[in-house]
């Protein structure tokens, strides 16, 4: 037997294991310090109570025979479809139950999406970005090529020369928070749509874009349909992180919607009948009342840091329409420092520990481009955030 | 882009379409006549009181923030894979915890799990089989060859003179009920080791081995660990089919495990947490009473079928361990009737709606080796299936 050959040029990722190691470090040589993290990339509030009580009641429902539920569609239940389509037409925007497909979550489909398409395209990726879109193509052997983000773009990069056949565009975007236009996701549907490209659009952090007139879904872009799948997650619009719920849309105007329906119902059995229906309450008027309020609270906390770096004078995208924030690190900063061992996102890292015990998550960690910035988080407590950007203020 | 066009290569199945249409069709020709179906491949009997129970106590734990839990490990948490290694300890298997991953089902690790190997690999399926395994290779372009089970090995094929480079192998087997020996599993794990092959073993059904002193892991079997990894589910075990939860294990012999590992941080996020509380419980002393009461359900079912048939003279394997009883059809069954369309299995599924309103599932779903024979399941209630066997006999 052989292996896939390919698994050998991914890339070992210590980020986050490295951030816990000199987090821990800390921790233990100054027990008498209180270290805030803005690092967490996991949300912190609970389940809203519409969802639990959707869940208890289909508990029950399994533990008798009239009710049980066996083997469900692998596309997901009916009611979940029609709850997604329901929320999708509340924006203005029109899907078909038939181009829902209920997920365990974006990660697992933008990764097994690959399945569908030839080894041979070529993938272009926006860097700084998600890990998982590298290293899932990366593991089938594709060629990729980067778009850059900077600070010239506001970190949203736009179609270059170079031709690719899969695209993938996150907005609201993880890292940077950064948000396209409805302008810009234009010019990446006539893109794709002149080159034969498919757009992956993932759109995990939409229920975060509240005004500014910005669009939380690549269809409300003429054309869309055509040339882009949707990837959409309960995990940080309802507390989902735990709970493993999405949706991924693949309009029948792809051609590429059967062959997605028979790889899933080839390699997925679909997801727990409890977890549907503690989705479809996300969908209920007071389930997205509830999971509102958990966001309005993330957003004020991401607001509290947007205002201190203001004040501090410091360069950054998001956090107005997103629960990251991602700071330029000023080169005087790093000049009065001497953390200058293993780059300036590292550097800067260990002199906001050292000097503010705050923990964040250096930029390059996301892609090169990521080199001199840093990722913020919202995903905190209230007090610890604003106590975090007052000693941040100070040091800056 | 271009698509995947290993695609084009699946066949469509209309296996279970075909049957419902069927079935459809003839109870709306005949509203008085009630029809038993032996053709569920799903349990029906509800999830135990120790499972639901732990379940709600997950969902209340969820609506609380001390006790809400967001991202988990995506290998599983340590609970329930303790859990299983406790389970394997039980029957004499020593796993280590490490070498566990806890799935959302046997099916899609069945099929993901092709990911780690190179496309240029044989691949060994027996045939009859569970569709799924042949589906997902021929999606990825493999060679596939096949071992035939028929009459004379009691559909236990054993290993020939070609060959693989991976082998599936599923006992209980799905759709025959056949279980192979100890010394049977030896045989393939000598083959695997002499030519360096992978076992992909699918033990979904080892919970009904009840007795015989038959294998349910194939980590009975010395050097199994270095070329085989078990794929197990609670969905017959324990009536998972709506609830989704597995187990599979990687020994790290295999020298395979951190690249599944990379393969599911990758590509999945793990199992709901309260999905895998309700998996622990089922390995609880309460948990394991209550699910051997079903178990002991379906098999009494499946000893009432068993008896009926060689009652009838007629020919099978399966139902003693496991909950399918694959017979044969005698050619003076068919020859007495008219429906010869169709081939064997399909005439003798016309046959047996027609006279004795029976439902079963056709043989040639299963591959060209089940041509000829016919599925039958317990999953059904105990009175329907003691009817459905004496309007067999009267008809056999």
């Amino acid at each position: 037997m052989k292996i896939n050959e390919n698994y050998n040029n991914l890339t070992e990722s210590y980020l986050f294991s490295t951030i816990a190691q000199k987090h821990g470090a800390y921790k233990a040589a100054h027990p008498d310090k209180k270290v805030i993290s803005l690092g967490i990339g996991d949300v912190t509030l609970p389940l809203a109570p519409a969802v639990t009580l959707a869940m208890e009641k289909a508990v029950a429902e399994m533990g008798v025979k009239a009710t049980f539920r066996g083997y469900g569609d692998s596309q997901g239940y009916a009611f979940l479809r029609e709850a997604v389509c329901g929320y999708y037409a509340r924006k203005g925007v029109e899907i078909s139950e038939n181009d829902v497909f209920v997920s365990d979550g974006a990660k697992s489909d933008l990764g097994n999406i690959l399945d569908i398409f030839d080894g041979g395209n070529t993938v272009l990726i926006p860097d700084p970005v998600y890990p998982a879109y590298v290293d899932a193509n990366v593991m089938a052997g594709r060629r990729i090529i980067y778009t850059q983000g900077s600070e010239g773009n506001n970190f949203l990069p736009m179609p270059g020369g170079e031709k690719a056949d899969i695209i993938y565009l996150c907005s609201p975007n993880n890292p940077t928070g950064a948000v396209y236009t409805r302008e810009q996701l234009g010019e990446w549907v006539t893109y794709a749509r002149k080159h034969g490209a498919i757009i992956l659009f993932d759109s995990a952090y939409e229920a975060f874009v509240g005004g500014d007139d910005l669009p939380t879904s690549i269809y409300e872009i003429d054309g869309a349909r055509e040339c882009a799948i949707e990837f959409c997650s309960l995990s940080k619009t309802a507390g989902f992180t735990g709970t493993r719920c999405g949706y991924t849309i693949v309009p029948f105007e792809t051609g590429l919607r059967n062959m997605w329906l028979r790889r899933q119902s080839t390699k997925f059995n679909g997801v727990p009948y409890i977890i549907q229906r503690g989705a479809e309450a996300v969908f209920t008027p007071e389930g997205q009342e509830q999971i509102k309020e958990n966001i309005d609270y993330y957003m004020e906390n991401a607001h509290t840091i947007a205002r201190g770096l203001s004040k501090a004078g410091v360069w950054y995208v998001g956090g107005q329409n997103s629960p990251y924030i991602w700071m330029k690190i000023e080169d005087e900063v790093i000049k009065k420092s001497d953390y200058k061992s293993e780059g300036t996102s590292w550097a800067f890292f260990d002199f906001l520990l050292e000097n503010a015990q705050i923990v964040g998550t250096p930029g390059v960690g996301f892609g090169k481009m990521g080199e001199g910035y840093f990722r913020l988080s919202s995903f905190g407590d209230r007090d610890d955030v604003i106590e975090a950007m007052d000693r941040m203020c100070k040091i800056l």
